[in-house]
């Protein structure tokens, strides 16, 4: 196949257009394992708070990868030499950098699969494409792993300033309409530039950079572990912990679909994933969204109350607090639950939950943002003169909340 | 409930905020029935073309309520009066109009529930939503099927310049993407007037209404009848209706809901639907895509390989003519089928369809749009003069498409 | 001076950033030939309608410049070659396409400077640079001029879909906030090809020319031809005109300005201009607008009255019609200004003006819009099939006006 | 007049329409004294980096009109109760709060009238114009000097969170380009409220008001500080600082108007400027541009190489550091320009210059932005939890600069 016969263009609401130009790229876009991206959301729940945010990983990893075309071309101009198989690599790892994600991303993550997570799913799948593909996928698969002799390639792809964070703050903030979480992802990106093969800031960025932590401050509170998003997916989750549950104990609980079922099987842990990927790659939020529909009816209370109150939006009740809730708090809800719905005092366990919400806007330990002054000197973001970012901010904010079902 | 007890503000990315602040309203919003909205897609399957169109019909229902607030208070800054009860009756008329829509949309519409328009089902539903209300939405019924003697109110609801006219365009290009389908719904509405009872447009919208007129021919062509889009939309149709017969001829097809079994027997016309309600409004997307992808290993060659191609995006072909297609074109075409996947004359129907899109820009036989002149004439929009909207733009444009899956 | 050296990226709200990255792009753009268009209005007084469109001719140069590049940029990916030299001798050609425009731009064209066309000054001007840069402008006047064997560059300076109009529609429509005359510029870029080296749009294009040609066309009758704009730029002509007929006649009327008060002097017509280049080149709105404020204290009463009248924005009425006015009309109008002003019948010319305003959706006698279809045919836009750029939009809407001051 | 008769609707590209509803509101706007501001450019020079920068004082306090109009009806929407009178105040006191500004705003505050802030000449014009309106402006100028029993009323036109700061990063980051300057002001206008007579900010508006007061920061250093456009407004105060002084030992320097003659005598801070208000409202940005123009060819080299540096946007060279620069530093600057265009060390004044730009984030104990909690405590946004907003940020940030010519 031609080069020029793979040109695809793919209109994004987010930056117009993406550009598909690569015979391997399009290969992989056209997998059935990438298509499955489409069946899963980016933003889990977040939907029945702001409606618009039902976009999906699959236009989540496309608009990343169109970042990345874009940082890799403005490096390039500033003279960064990258090769032809590097840009690919590069091109494919952030492409299949969230392959691995399970129904309903990172708000079942550990429910569905336990112990796995969804990295390195996706360096399994990876690793199955490269056999198939004969290799092909080796540069993206060091470029994924970090194991590749410029380290500022895998920080575009995991890092404090990568396309998939650049992409996920664009692109939410856009379908959810907070406006206040755009980042100007376009002027960060020229001013990225490279320093001892490390991805860095040029000293201009500065005040960019501040607006982008800020924004994904924001974006955290704001959205991410907004209130009723958070009791919505513990929700979903103690409906699946439900459902294994009764599955484990003998009970049926037919799943929608032959895959799910396979999953509430509580054996998983035991048995390595790899053998399994078929089955992973053909579960998706539909799976469980129409297994929860049809648990409306379930002859288990438990289960039918959680599914019912989920999928008609009659959400838990939440609470946020800087302190941990006491012991009195936490069994005054729980004693309301019993009474009100007459379950046993095991059981409130699936009706009442605490715990804690926490997000640090930049913590200089874990990954630095380095910046690059014209003079040749390197500092970290927290440590030029008059930071906005300041030590403060390093340490994580905390949130207790309880969630509980109010009748 | 007090009236500012139910003040809600809802994100939307297209309009910035949506207020919600009548009970009623609010109730409506909350009633199951609506909620079911969320898990409908407004455009079935042009997400597989623009990714960014996964929005849904509670979205565009809630935009739509938006547009008619806004029209509401324009005309009455004009002088037009409306009470509050009419003011509500029309806020809830829209919000229901696309209730009763089932799976996805359009594209499945007579294939499910044969012979039933989905406004149809709107009334039905308002009407039963109405007696558990006590009668409360007697006014926004009457709007709603245009036995209101302000027959501008029904016009806002279902004309040539309706809000949901103004919001699917508005959304529709907003989520593709396609910035051309834009319309400057805001500029509409502050030209909105009310002439005779009737709804009007001041002589200065004129060229907005041209633009309008254009953007919606641009959206047709671009997006609804995209021939990719209706590929997939006619191989979803061909799905359910295996689906069908095989269920007529006393084989089994699982599907992953009991609410879709029901609706696979092929009996309902003969059963009034309204005794159906309750199972109609817990069907959802989910149900079917679900399903489909269980049929990707059903034992059925004809469904399984229907149901694969859909769900791993390996679409039929469609070419698209301004003339039929000849005997020989669909006869060549059929023939290549039955060779590759081995089925009999009869069951190419699944493989290969033609069918004939049509989109007309304006008729004015259909329904006017008329413009007030300063000096008190009103015309068509057709008739003004140097009119864009020439009498060539009034006949439909048909195309005519052969769809065909190629192995 | 290194390429690299001159990489100069420019803040545009209308595309985000603009990059300058050649030396002799960076030279003529650095001159004060071309910085004196930051001081000439790109829509002259249409800011007395929409405060937002005080956007320069230096802007617009600069944005149809960027849209050049992206232009070149695309149709190199699809196979058309073009040199090195070729490409910095275009974005030069539509870098000082407008060098030439004096004050007030199209307003006062044939006033300032009787006879003489803004292109020949523009030509005129790069002739001159091009003496002092020794020819480097050689392939930039040769593509400015259409004698260039590759008509496509010039047609993207000087055509139907060239980069001066798509940038002057989008940055008009943003500038004014007439979100009706926004154009997809980038999917037309997108769409153009060469072929025969002739300038082409694909097939699947058809429908943004079409929104492209609709767009003008409302941006003509909604903005530019807006008739408080017409009135406020016709009293700015009677201004000149006055101050020019004083002088004449011997009547000392002060310039701001000694460039001003050099071209107030009616003799240029006999002096060619390229011995006055200089002077030409020193003049902009300011000088204008500047003395117009000082004349609003002249002792000619008819120059002070309309200075005033301008400068306090009390502007001229107009009507506008069909037909043209009787001579009743315009005598009845000319009669009533000359008793509340007491002017005599000849004075009344001041005050009272008629004409026509006049635009061409699309005159396919005029310049072509080719489109190239798949099968290699190329069908005028007006010749495709269900074209809504039809016979009648191809002869010119006339409008007659009268303007006249209103006491 | 009737009101409808004045319901006039303005384009605006940021905010869509701008609605004038009120016939005072409209005869202020249409004076002579308001139109002026047409004239004004809101940013001084920082076109001359920001090319798009071009907006007016006009536009601006038009922009901040509506925002006002807005606040009031939200905060009404909470039950605050506003009267007719109030609200019309309100709206008049925002509109003519820049009224005082000269030409080149800031960029010349103190240097043409030397010792009178614009406050105080905007007090000037509402109390000539109230004169004339025969006390209807009373309200607003109670309102605007914080005489109105309402303290909130006037902290909406000039505290932390005041229409006029949300207009001006607003439209300053829209025009400009510089995205990241955007702030959510309509949802900060949602949040607004009334607490003990003061306005405050709900709970949830924490973030957006962080997001605020980083965008603020962000615009000052990176636009309003930005050098290049310091040394472009360092030199215009240079060169009406060398036309004074001319003036004042009696060398002729014309200026292109009488107005601005007037206003070179140095001889204004003796006389009360209320008597030459009408002198002062004849000034404006043309005025100086065009008179710095015709000083390109004075005979004074000072004056004549200074206004040829500017027109021909030859900048003086900045350098920023966080210490003061040293004796040394400025000497050498200063040597290095009396070599090169040989004048005295005296005069070297006029093209070496040193001074510091300072920004403070957030000063509490200047103005405090207060947070109402739903369970009535009020804290200042630097005291809530987990303050982005710390007590560093409230001390301000100095940079020196020394600006100087380079030839």
């Amino acid at each position: 196949m031609s080069h020029a016969a793979v040109r695809k263009i793919i209109n994004d609401p987010v930056y117009g257009f993406i550009t598909i130009d690569h015979p391997l790229v399009y290969k992989i876009l056209s997998h059935p394992w990438y298509q499955r991206l489409r069946r899963i959301h980016q933003m889990a729940l977040a939907q029945l708070v702001y409606p618009g945010a039902i976009h999906t990983r699959f236009h989540h990893s496309l608009g990343a990868y169109h970042l990345m075309c874009n940082a890799l071309q403005e490096l390039r101009s500033k003279g960064v030499s990258i090769s032809a198989e590097e840009e690919v690599g590069a091109k494919i790892a952030i492409l299949l950098h969230d392959a691995g994600h399970g129904p309903y991303s990172h708000a079942l993550e550990n429910v569905l699969v336990e112990g796995v997570h969804h990295e390195t799913i996706s360096l399994l799948i990876m690793r199955s494409l490269n056999q198939a593909l004969e290799g092909r996928l080796d540069p993206a698969i060091a470029i994924f792993t970090n194991n590749y002799p410029k380290p500022y390639l895998h920080q575009l792809i995991s890092g404090q300033l990568d396309v998939d964070r650049m992409d996920y703050l664009s692109r939410d903030s856009f379908f959810t309409g907070v406006s206040e979480g755009v980042i100007a992802y376009d002027r960060i990106l020229k001013m990225l530039t490279v320093h001892n093969n490390h991805l860095m800031i040029e000293e201009k960025g500065i005040y960019s950079i501040e607006k982008f932590l800020v924004a994904r401050r924001l974006m955290y509170w704001q959205v991410y572990l907004h209130k009723t998003v958070l009791s919505a997916e513990k929700m979903l989750v103690k409906i699946m912990q439900r459902a294994k549950a009764l599955v484990a104990r003998g009970c049926p609980v037919p799943a929608a679909s032959p895959m799910l079922q396979f999953f509430l099987q509580s054996t998983l842990p035991q048995e390595p994933l790899h053998e399994h990927l078929d089955q992973f790659c053909a579960l998706d939020d539909y799976d469980v969204l129409t297994s929860v529909k049809n648990w409306m009816a379930h002859e288990d209370k438990i289960l039918s109350v959680l599914s019912r109150s989920l999928i008609e939006r009659r959400l838990f009740k939440v609470r946020f607090q800087t302190e941990p809730f006491t012991r009195e708090d936490v069994l005054h809800a729980r004693n309301m639950v019993c009474e009100q719905i007459r379950i046993t005092e095991e059981e409130a366990d699936y009706f009442v939950l605490e715990g804690e919400a926490q997000n640090t806007t930049y913590d200089p330990r874990d990954e630095r943002i380095n910046i690059l002054f014209k003079d040749g000197q390197v500092k970290d973001i927290s440590q030029v003169d008059n930071a906005l970012i300041h030590r403060n901010l390093s340490s994580p904010v905390k949130k207790y909340y309880i969630c509980y079902m109010e009748c």
